[in-house]
């Protein structure tokens, strides 16, 4: 049995941080800092997903673009090829899909429109609590026996 | 049976890219972009830990500094309370610990230096291997049986 996003989603929620496609790179970095999160769905009616922007984008831009990077657009710097999951995801297939791609957020669509996000901090977290699980059931098991 | 820390270190390797502590945040953010990797650790001898730089950290810095973000050093935005951990830590524990502090990265000391570095993709990854052998595991009992 492996468990899917919506498992996620029902504990962390499903509100996302998005900003719009012609902010600056220094307002997402500002948002990033602000909410502690990793990623930015770039959005400009908040559903339909245009871009992602993380913080692995605005350090490349700042790396790249020095102090002129402050003034870049989100735009200029976002992944427009974004992969998306849906809640009932399984967890193995967006690991899978974060590790081949390299990517740690997958925002979540539902009829096309922005649903949530998840993030490889939450699978570890999901994945946590699955071990209790286990332990709890193997435990209950052993007793069960002797 | 929990899998170690030495088990990640056996399939990527031991290296770590350092910076010193009198390096300016550029420098930081460009050896983060060069090697596409999230976190540097901060050692002036590439043994000691003194510290550890994330893109999370390049990015609150940027955020709060704006175009004077460039020229701080490395030293002023690193966290210097580290979580470490050692080969023979498990990986439960690893991702206990990264859940809990909100971490992604944590170094692996040996003999008190610097012996390898340890990411939440590379737990992921790690945990994804696993789930393949538990398959073929569970396909060879099943036919086992049948």
């Amino acid at each position: 049995m492996s468990l899917r996003v919506s498992a996620i989603l029902e504990r962390k929620g499903v509100a996302v941080v998005t900003i719009p496609r012609d902010a600056v790179l220094l307002a997402a970095a500002e948002a990033l800092s602000r909410h502690s999160i990793g990623a930015l769905v770039v959005s400009d009616d908040g559903r339909a997903v245009q871009g992602i922007v993380s913080e692995r984008d605005v350090v490349r831009a700042f790396a790249r673009f020095g102090t002129a990077a402050v003034k870049r657009g989100v735009a200029d710097v976002m992944s427009t090829d974004v992969v998306t999951c849906e809640r009932e995801t399984t967890i193995d297939e967006l690991m899978a899909v974060m590790s081949q791609r390299r990517i740690r957020h997958v925002p979540v669509l539902s009829d096309g429109g922005l649903a949530g996000i998840v993030s490889i901090g939450d699978i570890v977290k999901l994945r946590l609590d699955e071990l209790e699980v286990e332990n709890e059931t193997l435990e209950q098991y052993v007793s069960g026996r002797s």
